[in-house]
This record gives structure tokens, sequence and C-alpha cells, in this order.
């Protein structure tokens, strides 16, 4: 399995509208295991993603997905940055769909 | 929601005994909608953990479990350190155990 952490940064102000962008396009992607996002509750402009794939090649095929595409042209204006990228082989755990 | 994002660092050889032991402990425990154990590509005796519970207030709750006192008790001599802790607020996702 393959794994992301990161954190993304909205521009001030714009973090609820980069959410539901997010929320709208992370329903089930081919060999998305979990994908959740999260408020940084001591970052008010601040949101944190982690993801599993079935395999690396899973989510980088992800990311010319339609639906993903058309995510991402949409929230890149409302992203100042984004940091603490950190890639993972997840080996087990409860809360991967699919999985149990 | 309440989410975790931490980093565990094993003494040196010892990260699969601790995996083992985690793994073990990780099945389904009261308000856990997402428990994830993953190996640190870039450091042989690190593991990252990202968790999701229904509140912070199940996850407290855990601790006290005695499955969860006792893979506490038999991990313990077997880390190192800990680092990276984030704490979050989940808000939405796929593959959030229960919750799709």
């Amino acid at each position: 399995m393959y794994g992301l952490i990161g954190r993304m940064t909205a521009q001030p102000g714009k973090r609820d509208e980069l959410l539901s962008i997010l929320t709208e396009s992370s329903d089930a992607m081919p060999g998305c295991l979990s994908y959740i996002i999260a408020l940084d509750p001591a970052n008010d402009d601040a949101i944190w993603i982690t993801e599993v794939w079935d395999s690396e090649a899973s989510h980088k095929a992800s990311l010319s997905l339609p639906a993903v595409q058309a995510a991402i042209g949409k929230a890149r204006p409302l992203i100042a940055g984004f940091d603490n990228r950190t890639e993972t082989k997840p080996v087990s755990g409860y809360g991967l769909a699919g999985k149990r």
C-alpha cells in the first residue's frame, strides 16, 4: 500500500471553500482505501489530508481523473501552500475501505 | 471527529516486533473510525500512525481498554520515542469505518 500525509494551507479566509471542493472530489477513487480531510485546530487556514492507496500507481492515476483535474483547477487559486508532505507505506489498520 | 497523526520510533531493529503488537491491538475499538499503521520509508525504525475517532473522549477511553493497556505494556520497551504529534479535526473523507 502507499500512503501520503500532508498539510495544505488555504489563502486567508478560503479554507471552507477549499474544503468543499476537496470533499466533493474525494469520493471513491480507484485504488483509494482511505482519504481523510481534517482541519488543523491550531491554524485556521490549514487542512491535513491523510491518504492510503492500494499502490503508488493508483495514486498517480487518480491525478488524471477528470473529476480530480477539475477539482485541482478550482482549488489551485485558493491554495497558499503545502508542507509536512510525508510518504508512508501502510501495513495494517482499521477503516481501510474494502480491506475490512 | 477527532484525529491524530504521529510518528513512533522503535528501538533499533525492533520495528517489526512493535508493528505486530500495534496491529494486534488496532482492531475495532469503540468510536474508532480509522487507525492506520504505516512504515516510514525514509527511516527503518519509524512508524506513522494516523487515527480518526468519533470524539476525543472515545480516543481517551480507548487508552484504558484492557487490550490497549496490555499492548502499551508490551510495546513500551520497544519504543525509542515519539514525534510529529498533530491533533486534527477530521471533517470528511473516504474509508471512515461505519461512516460510508
